[in-house]
């Protein structure tokens, strides 16, 4: 593996000059000043930390503003708060370091943005980067210098509270959504990312976050350290180490995965943070005798800021003084820490005393908001309904969500709706008033009562965000209680009905496919929800958005995935076809990686190789598929690459999605598709842990989702 | 690691008489009689198979007769098949090497035993070498020489279709019960044990039985490999690997495991066998090209008999031909199998050239069948309601089960109960007829009825046999559908209800537990399931086993066990109480592993250690805890000791079970009991894969359960 990544490497002078800065501040500072630095303190306040800040023993500090607890009213600005803290460390401090401040700035802050895996649903990096470049500018507003995303963690888990954190289950698409967020984060070249949760936390039970983990180094390296590796070479100014144990050794002791392998042979150059507490919690864990051996053990694994424990703050000090902790390592902590305030230009000539820059116009980005929620909604079934005729009648619009704005915008919102546009008020504004009953979720009776008396029932149903998050994991991932029975109650009127799904998790939704005429999966969307599904159910907008992660295939196991390995006994490929009972196929394309319908159709054809052979030396192949759009309307079609390793060293996926291209295309128009593939997409970790691309035959598949498309094949070799 | 065990440095010269003996053979085989020597067969047939054996072209046979399918008609006899074809071997191969022959002899053959489960639940290992020892007599009898069990796989998966087949979720009560099953397997010195499925098959997801296992080396070591361990030390034949992959190795070509660490750093000098058709799997797994890579890869790795895949007897000898194999590693191969079977007795002078000692009676054991299947029961609840009252009035026994003791027998079975005593009759066989009502199970209705008729309800539910075993997951382990409504329908009456559960994995009891007044886990008890729970109802023989794991906690996730590692967040211990929410917790007595009522009651008190510092060389501690009977019928009770390290290397679990003494007492009476604690129980392997004891603080656990006892601090040093 290389030893630095590209983005360190552009640097040159710039760096030597920041380093030179930091050797000088380096020497002025006192070993209880250094460990200051490392200290990240929650929801510091001029009143009660004064002397704390003034005396050089805290570094940065941490908001959790945006937490998505059930809350009667929004959290307070931070701007104020921050800045004067701000003015203590500058001004009072005998070095005038600035402290660094972070939240946890998810999916937007005042333009409340679709949840990461809404996000991740775009399939588009573009829109993405967009996103988190706006989420960081309204932070920069409030003098934050950090996020604590994004969350690259890999998991099949549909039950796991923070799935709706996630980018989806499959390593391709995490790595590059997770890279679009980095480069859109730190687009300013001030504000910093950080990705979490270092490392296999995805992989965490169905009801314990802060679980246990069984996992070996295969599928560490070729799944689940990927997409750090991706934030990292996009410049990743933070890793958030996890709470998790990896085959029982705690993250926050994990020497060889952070010292050596994230910063000595991955040449990461930021900040390695603890996540809440996390040192603190080694004791807990029962691998530290107590705090000052939890601060040892942290410290020599790597981890180089203290969230919360105060045991770096306590006892690093001393650890130093007795020789349990070398210097170098205390200063290459405070060396990384110094680095991200350089960069977040906190030690710019003439920045404000108060740490902030000129605030934007806090007022939220509604045609972003409404661009990416459109393009986050996965369409999974439309039998000829959607988008609404406009000669349809009287449309019902129903669900717990239709008047509840609040409840469309997700977990980790510092904004609570109050301004926001309500499904019901935005089709209400596109209708004649007696085109459009509302029934508020209050009374299913009523509910019923209205979709007998209309037309059409549209029936916004799912999860209230606070039924997903951090320790909110759920037995069985259905609709909530009662839904699916009002769904089926609905149904039986025999007219036409739609169902809008709401969740932070991919539920499971085979029923309600059976049940409904359409059915369009939102996420949490965020505050242009009600506009936005206004939109696309009155045909103003097309839903353009493609599962992230294959949909649950029975109702209480988590769903296959592609990155699901091979096994021995396999449905219509094994030798011995009467073991064909095993369930490791995707047969549902509906309910797989990749699927998304919209307001036109696609076919595909005329799978080309430009040859059939590839070098290994520097070889490239070019596959390329027809593509036309075979229906009315113009739209989005994802075009998708996926591989497959017939012969390896290790059990390898059965698929691999590769790569995508998205191409607009007018009805009756078609296009050629074309992937470049080198020897390079076939590289894996072998068991020996060596880098390897094997010779032989590989199928490369194009389709529009992982289980369906054309299949060629080709010799490497 | 030490490498021999007890059992094979014990030897001498018979061995070295032994292998000058093989020595001998081996040099008059031809290179396709050695790799002949490697093949086993599936069901040989004197007919079929005739040219086949005479050429030495097969070394062993298999039968399968005993798996679980639903049949109509019993397994035919084997001993008239197999001792036609030993006497092909015998006299018309060229050199007269005797077949081996194997089945699953898993819970008895003629003699149906508790499934292993069931045996595990009964804690007592002296009974499960007599229940091995005589189902190896009558395996013996048929010709056989070699079963395949026991499976010493360590699951908390309770969903797993093969998890009746398991001895439980706990690696030191594994360890002892497999180590049992292994000694009375083989105690006539002739008949083998298979320890399988080497390693970590437990941990496969619950709607896969062929499962990837994401595993790290620390689990392998501290929980896993034990069993295996266990079963090597006993002197155990054979062990088969399994046909999952462990972090993307295949088993079949895990190399590390098998030829390292269990044949060279363990010195095991049995047979390897590959699971059916594991070889031939490795192409459907991806990592092999073809039948001959599969079967150069599996003999590699140390693979010594390949069964029914044919890979071996295909491409062997011209691998070892073309110089891919060397001919030492299949001198090896050849010299296992051909040590086993002069261990078993084939080659003997004056062995009958059928192979067959004389036959056994095949009558079955009832005596060992009932004692072994009342010892197995598990009595989870009790309101004084248990054993029922001879003045109780009318019994109405109702449920599945209760005229077709087929369902009882469990899986694996060469007997379909025909002449097995149903629980309808045997508890007729010693009622009035006044005093019985019986509803067979196939009216609800019927037996609402009748329940308001009686005076208590016994109600014999849970899983037929064909619900569980290899290939049979369920996405939540519920009770059968409709047998909950029929309960709660029954407790409506207001009358007493016993409910008896019938079962292969541990099923989700709580509602049971809440509507009945007692609840008597009997899991499938084998041919004498009738009589025995005819006895224990009506206090003839009281239930004494306990749970061999938990039950689960929640309705559809796995239960909590005490191997699970601790974690930084938990629940009475956490330094940070407002994260209490986290369910890492025993709570539950009822549902937690070790746990088991009886006929009488028990009480402890006055927990003592010999001293309160335990030297780290060679030191002992006494722990000893007071016992007292506090009912009124003399009882069994099983005590249990479990530790706890509390800092360590790596995360260690919660707790761990170290020994147990089982006690009988009067009523009034009382003892004391003791364990010897040596520095060796607190033994693991730390994160460089070392052996390792820490010095510091554990603590010592006495008690009836892992939920409850009174606990100790030590201090090793």
């Amino acid at each position: 593996m290389t030893t630095s990544t590209r983005s360190q490497t552009r640097r040159g002078t710039a760096d030597i000059e920041l380093e030179t800065r930091i050797d000088a501040l380096l020497a002025a500072l006192t070993v209880e000043e250094k460990v200051g630095q490392l200290h990240l303190a929650f929801d510091l306040d001029p009143e009660d930390h004064r002397e704390e800040i003034a005396a050089g023993l805290v570094g940065a500090g941490i908001y959790s503003h945006g937490a998505n607890d059930v809350r009667e009213t929004p959290p307070a600005p931070l701007a104020g708060t921050i800045a004067a803290c701000q003015r203590i460390a500058r001004e009072e401090s005998r070095l005038g370091i600035p402290l660094l401040f972070g939240s946890d700035v998810v999916h937007g802050m005042r333009t409340t943005l679709p949840i990461p895996l809404g996000l991740a649903a775009t399939w588009d990096t573009e829109l993405v980067r967009e996103a988190a470049a706006r989420a960081a500018a309204e932070a920069s507003a409030e003098g934050l210098h950090l996020t604590f995303a994004p969350m690259v963690d890999i998991s099949a888990e549909h039950r796991w509270g923070r799935i709706g954190e996630t980018l989806g289950g499959e390593p391709q698409l995490t790595s590059r959504m997770g890279a679009a967020l980095v480069h859109g984060f730190q687009s300013d070249g001030r504000f910093g990312a950080t990705a979490k949760h270092f490392v296999g936390y995805g992989l965490v039970d169905a009801d314990r976050d802060q679980q246990t983990l069984s996992i070996g180094p295969n599928a560490l390296h070729n799944v689940h350290l990927r997409p750090f590796r991706a934030a990292v070479e996009a410049g990743c100014r933070a890793i958030m180490v996890g709470l998790h144990d990896v085959d029982a050794i705690p993250m926050h002791a994990h020497r060889r995965l952070i010292r050596d392998l994230l910063k000595r042979e991955w040449g990461f150059t930021g900040v390695v943070t603890s996540d809440w507490d996390g040192i603190g919690q080694l004791v807990d864990q029962g691998i530290a005798e107590d705090l000052r051996d939890a601060a040892r053990q942290a410290m020599l694994a790597g981890v180089d800021l203290d969230m919360v424990s105060g045991a770096y703050r306590d006892h690093l000090p001393e650890l130093v003084a007795a020789g349990d902790v070398e210097l170098w390592m205390l200063d290459d902590a405070v060396r990384r820490v110094l680095r991200l305030k350089f960069r977040a230009g906190l030690f710019d000539a003439g920045a404000d005393p108060a740490g902030a820059p000129a605030p934007l116009p806090v007022r939220r980005d509604t045609m972003l908001a409404r661009r990416a929620a459109a393009a986050s909604m996965v369409l999974l079934k439309n039998a000829d309904i959607l988008p609404l005729h406009s000669n349809l009648g009287v449309i019902h619009l129903c669900g717990p969500f239709v008047e509840d704005a609040g409840g469309l915008l997700g977990s980790w919102v510092y904004e609570h709706g109050e301004d926001t546009v309500t499904p019901a008020d935005a089709l209400a504004a596109q209708l004649d008033p007696d085109e459009l009953i509302i029934s508020d979720g209050r009374f299913a009776d009523l509910a019923v009562r209205h979709a007998d008396a209309a037309d059409v029932t549209v029936a916004l149903v799912g999860e209230h965000p606070s039924r997903s998050g951090e320790d909110r994991c759920l037995p069985t991932a259905e609709l909530p209680v009662g839904q699916l029975e009002l769904l089926r109650e609905l149904a039986s009127l025999g007219k036409p009905l739609v169902v809008v799904v709401a969740a932070a998790r991919p539920l499971e939704l085979r029923p309600v496919l059976q049940l409904a005429d359409a059915v369009l999966l939102i996420w949490h969307p965020g505050a242009e929800a009600g506009p936005t599904l206004a939109d696309v159910l009155l045909g103003h907008a097309a839903p353009t958005g493609r599962l992230p992660m294959s949909l649950p295939q029975t109702n209480r196991t988590p769903a296959l995935g592609t990155i699901e390995r091979t096994i021995g006994r396999r449905l219509g490929r094994s030798r011995d076809t009467s073991f064909g009972r095993y369930l490791n196929s995707l047969v549902n394309p509906e309910l797989t990686l990749g699927f998304g319908l919209t307001y036109t159709s696609f076919a595909y054809s005329d799978l080309e190789l430009s040859r059939a052979h590839l070098p290994m030396r520097a070889g490239v192949v070019r596959a390329s598929v027809e593509v036309v759009n075979t229906g009315f309307r113009p739209g989005r079609e994802v075009v998708q690459l996926y591989l497959r390793d017939l012969v390896a060293d290790i059990v390898r996926p059965q698929l691999e999605l590769a790569d995508w291209r998205a191409i607009e295309l007018d009805p009756g128009r078609s296009t050629r598709v074309t992937f470049k593939i080198t020897p390079d997409l076939f590289a894996y970790t072998d068991r020996e842990l060596r880098r390897r691309i094997d010779p032989g035959a590989v199928d490369v598949i194009i389709g529009p989702n992982a289980a369906l498309g054309s299949s060629a094949r080709l010799l490497l070799g």
